[in-house]
């Protein structure tokens, strides 16, 4: 028998045990790299940074730990609106809605006292939402410590609370905070108080627009949270708006209500409704432009303008629906009433089959029939037509014969996508948003409260 | 310096090697095992196997590979059903409905030739839906070719296809295929009917019953598909429920019309409605049990075992939900109204947000809230109560003092669970069963048709 050379077994086995570590580490960088990726903490679709808001006169912003979920977060704000601010509101038609949803809508009918200021108080973490005589009790007891410190009348004082629903919440946290609160307001703090409302958000949300008024510049400003359960009935997620106009308050409600329908009313992620939805408008009258009046053409600018920042945060929450990697325009044209092109828009957006075809980039058109047929809205399969972007994919009851599944295929590899669906009745017509359903959105959900 | 001791060297080189190939194989095992997992190829909640059916006289069966569009495996199915069938049936609301659902809605409104026998051909892989003309060409040619190979009137031959929608129906496959199906056709191959309908389906799903009619035994057996696209309206998926009862056509279809309501229509797997649902009762008469008529005690036991039946394959198609791991029924009571009860455990049932928290055994019991308050229905949060099982969670506006939440976490680790909501208003009442929302829904709908 030979002699083992032992020199250059060891060698060999050196050279082996280096391979070996090499596939291990190589394995340990895909499990990193796959973990990194799956934990990605802001969303594909997500604009490129917080835009720069105006500063508009008469609104300051605060924001401070209070850990009343959250722990090492901001996580409750406060705002402070100056004295004859006008205040305007839409909210959840939810029939478990939250204790501060209808404290608001109840102080909102309310009398304003001549030249009374406003403040709006806002935790994340929790909703208090079905929490019983306690959960009115909270809002009682925030609303009443920020109108003492403020030296508001408590009609005045505005709250909302977004997280966890039926846990009671711990509100001594918040009212220990307010004087801090009060202390820190400050004019620029707008993005601070976009973050401080955050829950499953990947990013905060913002947007504004200025007009020439008569005398001077107007200026709007929002801001808005929302992630999932996002499918607004007559209201939204958590949205404040302010401007500078001179404005009477009816008016601003005038136009909020109007322009509600196209822009928070035609989003939805996954067609479940916030308990606490709440969206509230703020007009400080603090701009040198001369009061807004009637049909006036600086009234019809402003409420197009007004429109333009609400579209602009809905669109927002959907870009950071949970678990998005698309960004969907639902179109909706030639239906038989208005009603109708908004069920058939909504059962396409609320689609699971469609919504996840969309995430695996097939161009199942199929579903969208489907989702035509299922909405309850009058259809005639040989009047439909349906496009992806400029695609003409089917019409006359069938697939459009120049239609190349390869080009559908193509186009549905895009991050924003639009489907069109005309179904050749009437004149109804209904644009809506909505994203694609993911793993990340059942890992979200899945474990939410843990 | 020391002389190297090589062969010690070696020695501890080889043991570093083993361990690292052990850690490299559990790192294998441990992969394939989530893969295995993640395959797994049939549900969960799938019953031990295929029950055994009894042999209804009168009805054969015969199924073959045609290679509509799945390769190796049966996927068009015949049934020869006795002179004198009475044939009942109920379809897809959807306006949208493929050409064989309208094709068969027209043929059981006409007048059945005396004494006249009577066929059902059935495809998986192809649907036949949004197919325009070419599509109604497709069922005349089906339909007409098993007419004249089984010398049948064509009024009696009804068809569905179920499979992917907007693509053409290769029908002459299916033609091609028929005098070897005739041939075929046994009194004893129900179970492998069943299995020839299956598309995303993990078991062919299959219930019966027997009572005493007078004179004699009558049977019920049934078969039925489906898994995703579940939302039936009015109607279901693909059943086929045949008995050997004497029994009238137009009793049969009133009470299947009847039972429809709490059984396939009391189901959901993901809100989404089938273009191709379709419910075919055909009733031999060759019992030697005397005909069923009017109020008799033998009409009110065949009814409720037809209902027995009919649940117990609507719950298997739950069962077999596309990714399902949670079998969960929906007890809604205390409604305004029964409309309301419906509105309520569909709301609830459909909910993305609820069916993930279920996915992720979480007793998160506030979306349960949310959905109720999305509804539509009547709602009073200070008479709404809640349980999982018989844990009673919520009542009276709030959360149960004595509900501990390890209690609704260790109740939702079980495979089967009920969501009991008592509104506390009226009379209202409404059971429905649906399934979890999990990756594995994902999975198969973004990758369906590739």
């Amino acid at each position: 028998m030979a002699k083992t050379d032992w020199k250059a077994e060891a060698k060999t086995l050196k050279k082996k045990l280096s391979k070996l570590k090499d596939r291990l580490e190589d394995g340990a960088e895909a499990v990193v790299a796959a973990v990194t990726k799956a934990a990605k903490p802001v969303s594909p679709l997500a604009p490129a940074g917080f835009p720069a808001l105006p500063v508009i006169a008469g609104v300051e912003f605060a924001a401070v730990e209070a850990g009343v979920r959250y722990q090492h977060r901001k996580d409750v704000m406060l705002i402070r609106l100056a004295a004859g601010t006008a205040m305007a509101g839409v909210f959840t038609r939810s029939s478990t809605r939250a204790a501060c949803v209808l404290d608001c809508q109840a102080k909102l009918a309310m009398k304003v006292p001549d030249g009374a200021g406003a403040a709006i108080i806002v935790n994340s973490g929790n909703s208090n939402a079905f929490t019983g005589a306690a959960g009115i009790a909270s809002v009682a007891a925030v609303t009443g410590e920020v109108a003492s410190v403020l030296n508001l009348p408590a009609s005045r004082v505005f709250s909302s609370s977004t997280g966890v629903i039926g846990e009671p919440l711990p509100h001594d946290r918040i009212t220990a905070k307010i004087t801090e609160l009060a202390e820190a307001l400050h004019e620029d703090a707008i993005a601070m108080a976009a973050q401080a409302m955050m829950t499953t958000d990947t990013f905060p949300k913002g947007a504004s627009a200025t007009i020439e008024g008569d005398g001077g510049p107007i200026h709007i400003a929002g801001i808005a949270k929302g992630s999932g359960m996002i499918a607004p009935d007559m209201a939204t997620m958590l949205v404040y708006i302010f401007t500078d106009a001179k404005i009477s308050p009816a008016m601003l409600q005038k136009m909020l209500s109007r322009q509600v329908d196209d822009t928070f009313n035609a989003i939805t992620v996954d067609s479940d409704t916030s308990t606490s939805d709440a969206l509230l408008l703020c007009a400080t009258g603090k701009s040198p432009a001369a009061e807004i009046n009637g049909r006036s053409k600086v009234a019809k600018s402003f409420e197009a303008a007004l429109r333009g920042v609400m579209l602009d945060l809905a669109q927002q929450v959907v870009r950071d629906g949970e678990g998005a990697t698309k960004f969907v325009e639902v179109r909706v044209t030639g239906a038989a009433s208005p009603e109708d092109a908004h069920r058939v828009a909504m059962s396409i957006a609320n689609s699971p089959l469609v919504k996840t075809a969309i995430a695996g980039e097939d161009p199942n058109w199929g579903r969208i029939v489907a989702a035509v047929g299922k909405s309850g809205a009058q259809a005639d399969r040989d009047l439909l037509s349906i496009r992806f972007g400029d695609i003409l994919v089917a019409e006359k009851g069938w697939r459009n014969p120049d239609y190349a599944e390869d080009d559908g295929a193509a186009y549905m590899k895009q991050p924003e996508l639009v489907i069109g669906v005309d179904l050749g009745l009437g004149k109804g017509a209904k644009t809506v948003w909505t994203c694609d359903l993911t793993h990340r959105y059942i890992d979200i959900n899945a474990d939410y409260r843990s």
